[in-house]
């Protein structure tokens, strides 16, 4: 299991710098390993988000209980994604948001600290975070974007086109807070286009 | 004008790392200058965004328009910020966004192409970029959490108080644009609140 985590984290990595094998194994050396029951929280509201995790297997969602209780789906992160409360994470203020298994997932967290510790020693590793930190920015400017341009029918075509791995993994009503619309609306949808 | 310029640019990255004289003046000669009238356009929708571009005096905007015709506003851009497509900029797809002036502007491009030579010859830019982008990042999900958490009462005040600047530039349209409201509603909101 362990070997296999780190096959995974280091072809992340490997697809935007080169690393040695001394480098490499610098780097897997600080990571923690973490292990998530369905529906475990690996992060609640008003705590401060130490760690960037990366999903080894399993999936996660981020996202915020607004003041009515009603859960907003920020993100999902399926096996070879990273997931954090960025804001929470880069100023180390306590965050908003929560982060929660989906399903059974093992992840690799790589600390703040750990993180300045690696690109104070490999400072090649701020290449990767920097491409890693564009990708995340762009793909959550896209879904805004999503949200004011397309239709929800539209919307949830994408998403099943994008994540196709997570459609069996997530309920109706996740997929409903994730395109932006109620699960009945979500229902009724499904139903008039012959969907799912 | 051209010497002031540099200064703010150079400040900008300062905050982050440190350049010495000699990798000031490499990186100064890589931007480019550029000066926008009021309302004009330095990206539209289904260009490539070639440019991560910083505002030196005035502001602008980025947008989309939907099917309607009507103006989203993703962010604005005063003196200090950076501004660009990000999508198209690290893919080289066209772009969904429009960027425009707001006031008249003056701004300094890094194309994508010096951006690659800037990180070449000068590595530690790559930890001022990734600085840049996290921060970015941070407050766009920020601005989505701020959507589904505050009234639009609320995310006025936050607006108000962290763009100081930009609300004697911006009309009553804009700024409900932003924060996710239409006219009419904020009209009514400043009058039962004798804001403005």
């Amino acid at each position: 299991m362990m070997h296999h985590s780190f096959e995974l984290i280091l072809a992340n990595i490997g697809r935007h710098i080169s690393l040695t094998a001394e480098e490499s194994s610098y780097f897997t050396q600080l990571l923690r390993p973490g292990h998530y029951a369905r529906r475990e929280l690996l992060l609640m509201e008003g705590a401060v988000c130490t760690d960037f995790t990366f999903i080894v297997s399993g999936c996660m969602k981020s996202y915020l209980l607004d003041q009515q209780q009603k859960e907003h789906i920020l993100t999902f992160a399926a096996p070879d994604w990273w997931i954090a409360d960025i804001n929470s994470f880069i100023t180390g203020n306590p965050g908003n948001l929560f982060i929660q298994a989906i399903s059974e997932t093992h992840t690799l967290a790589l600390s703040r600290r750990n993180q300045e510790i690696l690109l104070r020693e490999i400072p090649k590793f701020e290449r990767c975070f920097r491409i890693l930190t564009e990708r995340a920015f762009a793909a959550s400017l896209q879904r805004n974007i999503d949200a004011m341009s397309l239709s929800a029918l539209e919307r949830f075509e994408k998403f099943r086109l994008q994540y196709p791995y997570l459609l069996s993994l997530l309920s109706d009503q996740e997929i409903a807070s994730y395109i932006g619309v109620t699960p009945s609306f979500f229902s009724r949808m499904l139903k008039k286009h012959h969907l799912k």
